[in-house]
């Protein structure tokens, strides 16, 4: 077996090392004497294996493959388990066919709902997504399959996404978009990183020094290769220099020869290119491996797990008057298109040759009858369609309707103008509602919807993009035949309007600017008390649990949360119980709380489990842009625990020790306050000797406190305190 | 007469230099051979001339005075001449006194309803404030007094204003926080600006040179000096390097030696410190003249225009069945510790020995009659002090309710946490209701107020601090002597946290982060659809009016605006008309409507006017930070007339053409929609030729079509375009 290390790349042609940086074709990367090329494939979802030249857009050539839920439902599981599974499944599928790395998972943040890769993303949390990503990339290189975890990063728009510059303040950067990203590669070192199209703060990020190199190497111990996105790269030497290892899917023979030029015209130095053709090459030795061979590769096999992992993430949001499970015994309706046609798959790059579709039609139980109500081309109702479903409706017990965003409303390579259902949706679920009262509507998209209608329907499930097996499963929650146990991984508002991003978003062609800041998704509108339609983490089941018990415990690196849960209704479930910190101590912009950890327990009826949480040190930490470092101050915080972020069943407050307690630095800044509420012996004693103290105590009446303890001593001049007193002070304190 | 030249400053010595360039005590500039002190004084309001050596918060030794309404107030009356006999009014006061400089207007932005000093400043909105302050600094400069015109910039909270950093980018700084000054500087050449505490961007802006210098006295063309707010220099070299020209109050000698060391150890450049010296002799020379004598100051003079002001200013929020104008021939409670004890001006430096104060108490009808119902000093309800209030309100046929914040609550110096009125004031209120229907709230507080009762009283009155005819001016709208015309200038929000600063105002210890950007005030409630108590430009009349016949015509350097407005309604009344313009164009973040114009006219009974108003170029502007200059770009535009922002009576679209049409440029990174939508027959040539125009049609199916627009021309290898036909193509369309 051949060695790799420098001094082999340094036996190769400068050539052959041009060609390693930057992709033979599409799919695979560069041969060169001794190490075979690999190949990469799309697919978070399941593959899309295409033939060799096939343009990385077209969808028609890929495998047959089984397909999964996308990572909007999987998320919903908040279930690593599950998502290890799935990661498994998928490395055997890879494996199967000779794929060295999966180009998966995404873990972008969903910042608005019109972003519209969406439904391509685990949530918008990064503890969640990045749990979710940590389990899914351990499943795949289990199988001795890489990953490439992407679109690294703040890639969070699809509309100009080759050039607009993602404008996002250090804080905000550390805590919200890459916080994931760094839990995944300190975690799992995945085999790639894949570089995205966008700027951030005006620096393409194919030639970011400060994100491919200063954060991922340097602060993370980033060991793999860092691709393009497909088209990312507009400069290639710089893009080398700057950290970037592999173009992809290159430009032919015009991107090796800039490279070979570069180096012998002294633009680019041979270590910066032998660096990225040594990463390369060592990720093709590791996990380029071909072993179809040995692969047991069932797709049957795969597609009950895609049903199961379904049955675990498809979210009850609403269900009044036991409305659900629906009673098989009673007629039922199905109204609407989805349920024949459905959306079950993410289209461009995620796009997969389904295995074996079952449609909810398919899989409805016998006595169940269909109208499709509306037409999926056209936005507009259609008479007739519409008399036959209010038909059908009327002469039904129960009615399960289906709605959602046809596939061209939503897809990689452009955002959404609207989170409206069609009109011919919302119009023939209006009329339908005045002829029965029992309607229950199945939602199939990929990101969240407006559902003006919310408050008149009994019940309401949400599948998302629920893979091959979408009938299965949906009817599996339907009929009660499996507990759901979901949960919502992103805020659904009421209206669009209510989103942060509102006003903002897409709305510059140059630049997306994150006014909102740290304040995305539930941590702005639980904070700011906005109502919304479904709050983070809400989800409901078929039985009920209760909460008892908390207790908190420091420990010497980490804060021990205990509880219980108990099942208190008639069938077995799984509850996820989330636990929440809220900061009462940094001067910091802060949310009202923030999800630090959860978990999902299985308990049959009557039954109670002790949990034990355990949080360690970060997670009471916010990032300090000034001193580039993650700070956890010591003092108050709150701990919440509950069902959702608005269904808080437990909280208290604890004092933490095991942080810093900044000291009160004295200098000509220092504001009287912050003095005099000091509890520094040497300050109080520097206060009586420099005399400040008995001068301070005359002008702090209770009238002028609040403006004088708002002062810093630089600025006692004013009221006629010398400034050699404040100079003898500050020495004194100091 | 001496002659202030550079030959003049150069023959001072450096010590009576380094003298000039910082106060000689709290109030005035250091006298050297041959020019004397200037005196300054506090007082948007009204003249606060302290005994020489008061400190600079005192109160007690001001001077007799007339208190006007304070700028919250007075930017109601929407109404430039008012403004400009106020500015003469003032300035008179200050002859009459010797003052050289008033320390005024006040011109911040009112960002946060929890903003300390909000009272003090004018509107949210930049063309309100510019245009009133413009008005008011005509006026006083008029009366051979000058200005200083604060707080140079972006002094947009009382916490931490010492050394918080507000955090702003150049687009909206420009557009929103620095507009107004832009517009006073170049209508009226101020003789003097106050630079504030705060940094901007990091940047204390007392040594800011982008601020002080580059836009300010470069790009603005200002002539006078600019002086610090009391304190707020920290380093006094960097100050006076950066354009500061005088340290206010100073440290004394030790101000003094500072900079005479500075310039002997080489640190401070002598040609530094001369420029600033004669900036300050020069406006010394011109405003410093002491003409007391030559004045006539008539107080009770001032008084009854401070009358008139504020009955231009109230503004009638509310006004259901016509419970307003009071009958007077019926009885009326009197209910409020306010109407006895009112607050009519400002707490800090704005404060004003009052010549003749006329509380609502003192001026109410005779029939009125009074209880104060709660007390000033507490916010917790008084059992017999409710009690005595509820039966009089029993008795009365119309209560008259005095609400507002205690002085306590909103001064300078420190910012609110709250926009709810004291818990005992709310709590009468609703007990009132209870007993009586016909209650009046009238208002007296800085800022703006929540409401929560606001739908269960008939009618409100916003008095805001409305100076010492307070009590007058009260009771002129309240009985109908006066038909009201003010009009709101800040949206009143239905509560706190509606705001688009909620969160993040005072969030941070260091930092004041303007997330919001540009969607500052109803620029975000109007433009997001978040309802509100009462909008931007919102008061209501004794009369009616109604618009019709909306013109737009386009001249060489601005647009027409015409239409009509008619008093349909039984008595004279003033309307103050605005004009909002909607950009539809360019291609950034954008407000629905900003303010423009507006004039307020003043019909009699069935009268009808023609009103034209013209909008100059720059009013179609937008800041393009990264070409640092002013665009406008040609397109569509709306035009809304209307009664309020949120009354909107007129509006049509039209199409700008006296701005510049931006060419498209192609490069590679030019996306594919700019293309094929070009119209330039070059491009259209380029693709005919190049052989693009045809590869672009084969993928341009419908159903692709939004994926593919949204790529730039160097991604078209991702769809087997060749390189070099894209190269062609950008080689023969430029």
């Amino acid at each position: 077996m051949v060695k790799i290390d420098l001094d082999f790349v340094k036996e190769l042609t400068l050539k052959e090392r041009a060609e390693l940086v930057t992709g033979k074709d599409f799919w695979f990367t560069a041969s060169v004497p001794r190490v075979k090329s690999m190949m990469m494939t799309d697919g978070p979802s399941g593959l899309r294996k295409q033939a060799d030249g096939a343009d990385a857009l077209g969808i028609n050539a890929s495998v047959d493959a089984v397909c999964f839920p996308s990572s909007a439902l999987t998320a919903s599981s908040f279930d690593e388990k599950m998502l290890f599974k799935l990661g498994e499944n998928l490395g055997i599928a890879a494996s199967a066919e000779n794929i060295g790395v999966l180009l998966g998972p995404g873990v972008n943040i969903k910042r608005s709902p019109l972003a519209g890769r969406n439904f391509e993303y685990f949530s918008e949390d990064p503890l969640l997504t990045g749990k979710m990503g940590v389990a899914y990339v351990k499943g795949v290189q289990s199988k001795e399959v890489g990953v490439s975890v992407k679109h690294f990063a703040a890639n969070n728009r699809e509309d100009q996404r080759f050039t607009s510059s993602s404008n996002i303040d250090e804080r905000t950067l550390r805590e919200i978009y890459l916080s994931q990203f760094e839990r995944i590669v300190t975690e799992t070192q995945p085999a790639t990183i894949m570089c995205s199209y966008n700027r951030l703060n005006g620096v393409l990020n194919s030639q970011n020094q400060h994100l491919l190199t200063d954060i991922l190497r340097n602060e993370w111990g980033f060991e793999g290769f860092v691709m393009s996105d497909w088209g990312a790269v507009a400069d290639h030497v710089a893009a080398l220099k700057a950290g970037l290892d592999l173009e992809m899917p290159g430009k032919g023979e015009a991107s090796v020869d800039e490279i070979v030029t570069a180096v012998k015209e002294g633009q680019l130095d041979e270590a910066t290119l032998n660096r990225s053709v040594l990463r390369i090459l060592k990720i093709v030795e590791k996990w380029g491996k071909n072993h179809a061979e040995k692969v047991n590769y069932d797709k049957d096999q795969q597609h009950e797990f895609a049903r199961k992992l379904a049955d675990e993430s498809i979210i009850l949001l609403k269900n009044e008057n036991q409305q659900l499970p629906l009673n098989t015994e009673k007629s039922i309706a199905i109204i609407g298109k989805l349920a024949q046609k459905p959306r079950y798959e993410g289209g461009g790059s995620s796009h997969v040759n389904a295995h074996h579709l079952v449609t909810p039609f398919e899989a409805a139980p016998k006595n169940a009858e269909y109208a499709s109500g509306y037409d999926l081309t056209t936005n507009e109702p259609d008479n007739e369609l519409e008399r036959k479903a209010v038909d059908l409706a009327k002469q039904k017990d129960q009615v399960v309707f289906f709605a959602g965003f046809p596939e061209e409303m939503e897809t990689e390579g452009f955002d959404k103008k609207s989170i409206a259902l069609p009109e011919n949706q919302n119009h023939l679920l209006t009329e339908i509602i005045k002829v029965n009262p029992n309607v229950v509507v199945v939602l199939e998209n990929g990101s969240v919807v407006e559902m003006p209608w919310a408050d008149q329907v009994p019940a309401i499930v949400e599948t998302y993009l629920a893979g091959e097996a979408v009938g299965e499963a949906t009817w599996d929650i339907l009929t009660g035949k499996v507990n759901p146990s979901g949960k919502l991984s992103e805020t659904f508002p009421i209206k669009l309007a209510d989103n942060p991003t509102y006003l903002t978003f897409d709305a510059s062609k140059k630049e997306e600017n994150y006014h909102e800041g740290i304040f995305v998704g539930y941590r702005y509108y639980d904070s700011k008390g906005v109502p919304v339609r479904f709050p983070f983490g809400h989800g409901l089941s078929y039985t009920e649990f209760e909460y008892s018990n908390l207790q908190i415990s420091e420990k010497e690196n980490s804060v021990a949360v205990n509880f219980e849960i108990k099942n208190v209704g008639q069938r077995s479930g799984k509850e996820v119980a989330q636990l929440y910190v809220g900061n009462k101590t940094s001067f910091i912009e802060k949310p009202k709380k923030e999800l630090r950890a959860f978990t999902k327990v299985n308990l049959e009826p009557g039954e109670s489990k002790k949990v034990t949480l355990f949080l360690p040190r970060r997670d009471f930490a916010w990032y300090n842009a000034e001193k580039a470092s993650w700070q956890i101050d010591n003092g108050s915080y709150e701990i919440f625990v509950g069902s959702s972020v608005a269904d808080i069943r437990l909280k208290d407050k604890f004092t933490l020790t095991i942080g810093t307690t900044p000291t009160v630095k004295i200098n000509r800044d220092t504001y009287i306050n912050e003095i005099i509420n000091s509890k520094d012996p040497v300050i109080k004693k520097a206060l009586q000797t420099s005399g400040l103290g008995s001068e301070l105590e005359k002008i702090l009446s209770p009238e002028n406190e609040a403006i004088f303890a708002n002062m810093p001593l630089r600025a006692l001049g004013m009221v006629n305190i010398p400034d050699e007193m404040v100079k003898n002070f500050i020495a004194e304190a100091n």
